[in-house]
């Protein structure tokens, strides 16, 4: 359990204590689900109705709101509280649970040949290939492997069970959830009278730094250039990128979403939870994708662009399905109309 | 093989064997597939023209078919024969495959500190971190992994290669399989500059009694609070349930599915194969969302929801799929008629 | 590094040499990004133009391009030449990365009465199990597990940290990536009194010869007979093949793809990603889905057929889609108009 008194607190986040410095919390909550032991935040104005009734014992919140938190007790104002509260989750982790003990532990499987730095830590039952390398303070989780010439950069962390392919790499301070399978292969057959030939792919998988990936989603290796993933790239649980794939800087990609072959995400982008991107096309900087649509050409101009179908009562949904498949047949019949009158 | 007489199945089955209580069966089949050494069953009215052609040299029916299947041969009349097959394959499964051997496996890593009950199996190369809890019964695969402080109930079962992050808890006579990730991170971040800059997840994931939960599937770890599955719900594979999740007792979810952040799905329901339900949104009790639909809104009556798009022949989808892009502005034309008319 | 005589290279493919047999190459290349140090091919008459600019020493080409190609340098010319390129990658591969050692990892856990061919390979840390098969030349990854009588045939590949479950077989020549899971038990459930009671499932997975398995991908056992992949399948990652399902020979399903329970796929059809096919239903052979379609009856006929929403800018999506909810209103009103006229 943590404990920690809100004047450090406040020190920790640069913010402006209002209150008793001395006054203990030892939980994070939201405003609803605090109780007197917790620390709070309000981040959306919208939740500004929840700020009188919390019963946080202290409430982090932006400028703006210092007066109406300061009415119900201590405050800690901060430019931005809600990045505030994400550096205080940061801060709590630590405490919570420590840093990993550098060393290999003794049933990790490590071949001749593997750099791996003194100030990183091998879990129980790791297999490291020859060549690889695993850069200082990098974590590799029990169950994970690296594959030979694969490289772990500084501080990241992969926890159990990650597979990270022969020659791919992972910059610095990136986290991959367990399950992820960097550097498998990408799909590519060249058809020959009804059976698919092999394309053996030859490229790696190349991620940036302070990327960090889902559990069980997988990055396929280049067929003969990299896969590659930008600096500060965030990817969910169960997304598939395929081989040759490019994603820009700073984008980020909900869970179960699809990116096909070699298509190409620009930066500061979001992809929606399940949307799926087709092979071989451009998605400039800036672009925002609707969960569940699936975007089907490139798209050169920023802003936001959806497709799903709008979900109704089944018994609604089969008739408008059913009219809907004759839809261009019905824009005949209303041009014919148009036409008479 | 399992052999077995079906005057002894109808004592198992607590149904009334109508015919020679020493004919032996040793497979179960459906009406179809059936032979002279099968056992089948006849739970769908529409099956029922099958139920005369059958070779199976016994079959369990409902009351209203016990005539019908008598004039063939062996009947098992039992109230809910469907239920009656799930029992039979349960005891045909145990008599196949025998139970676990406790103990745990000299090439397990068990931490000091987890404590593991008598009866309970670790399978080889487990990993067993300090402060984990397994239940009498429980059975923990092979390259199967607890973090610290994991709970594993009363005869839960984790297949092979299952993750149990730390502080997650999973109660009594549960499935997990393979390739399953339980308390991995949940997606959360704050924008900062255009950079994500990550919310530690600091709360874990409880799951009650009685769940199955399939292969390759995520359940996230709370950011502040617990990912909550209720007793009795069935997940498939590859299924994404998000941080903060709750998921009422007895639901099932089909493979594939998605279930973003904090969404609160009730009792009884069924998610259908590769549907989404959208985050921060609440699905009342006994509500049934058809496969691929896309659940963008809270849900607050019980009923049977869709919204996938009706397939077609590419030609004709191709034609709708256009005009579908200009639907708003031929709504229009339709009105500006009306007026004339 | 892979250093090749293009005079070898040709001999190898098969292909008519053109130029200075002594020309080294180090790298194959898409013509576009080809160096001096390069070989590449030109498989698509659209790339064309790239032919006359590419910087690549020799460039495999179709019999109808061989003047053009000659005319820039040196040529291969061959009767397919992605096939060529096919070819040419697995030679490739070959060099970069050679063969496996045979033999059983000193850390691998093989329970007595495994029967492992000589020139097997079993890699670090994986678990065979009693009654298990492993064929000449096959490669069993590290953290990979075969449960009881499972088999693996001739030659076949399983990367590190793959599932084949208790007597599910995979034939000759495959490649299964890491994290998939073969075997885990089909979603089977009699509901009674609002639970749902395990159906066991007691078929196993049986899988032809030449079939690659994608990263991630989990192939359910059967209920009571099996789940069959034939021969030459090829499937990507994500992938959901539920328990009962059939899938002809040489088809091929894209990532994030899945099929439900019971459904017969046919031969030679491609699934695009992200598609569904639902359960208990028949698609013949030669058909084609396009990416994201959700097939909901049977298909009978060979051809492409889609059913993607498509895509727009957010706003127009928003118009079109809140009238496509009163799309059978909207052909009512039409009607009625027509009527007047």
């Amino acid at each position: 359990m943590v404990r920690a008194r809100i004047g450090d607190l406040a020190s920790l986040l640069g913010g402006e204590l209002v209150g008793d410095a001395g006054i203990e919390v030892s939980r994070i909550a939201s405003l609803e689900a605090a109780d007197g032991g917790s620390i709070s935040f309000l981040s959306q104005a919208r939740l500004h109705a929840q700020l009188a009734a919390t019963q946080a014992a202290c409430v982090i919140v932006g400028p703006a709101m210092r007066e109406a938190a300061q009415a119900r007790g201590a405050v800690i104002v901060c430019a931005d509280p809600y990045l505030a509260f994400a550096r205080l989750t940061q801060w709590w982790a630590l405490q919570l649970r420590g840093t990993s003990v550098p060393g290999v532990h003794a049933s990790a499987v490590v071949e001749e040949g593997a750099l791996i730095a003194a100030s990183a830590t091998i879990g129980a039952l790791a297999v490291i290939a020859r060549g690889a390398r695993v850069g200082p303070g990098a974590v590799i989780g029990a169950h994970s492997s690296l594959g030979e010439g694969a490289e772990v950069g500084l501080g990241t962390v992969l926890k159990p069970r990650v597979t990270l392919a022969e020659a791919c790499r992972i910059g610095a301070r990136g986290i991959v959830h367990s399950g992820a399978v960097i550097g498998a292969d990408g799909f590519g057959f060249a058809p020959t009278e009804g059976r698919w030939e092999k394309i053996e792919q030859l490229g790696g998988v190349v991620i940036g730094d302070d990327v960090e990936i889902g559990a069980n989603t997988c990055v396929d290796r280049g067929a003969l250039g990299d896969t590659v993933i930008d600096e500060g790239v965030k990817i969910d649980n169960l997304v598939q990128i395929a081989h040759n794939v490019r994603i820009g800087a700073h984008t980020a990609l909900a869970g179960c979403a699809g990116v096909a072959g070699s298509a190409r995400i620009g930066r500061f982008c979001t992809i929606g939870g399940a949307a799926n991107i087709l092979g071989h096309l451009e998605i400039v900087d800036h672009v925002h994708i609707t969960a569940a649509t699936v975007v089907s050409r490139s798209i050169r101009k920023p802003g936001q662009y959806s497709g799903a179908f709008p979900f109704d009562d089944n018994a609604s949904w089969e008739k408008n399905a059913a009219t809907l498949r004759q839809l261009h047949a019905l824009r005949d019949r209303l041009r014919a109309l148009e036409r008479k009158n």
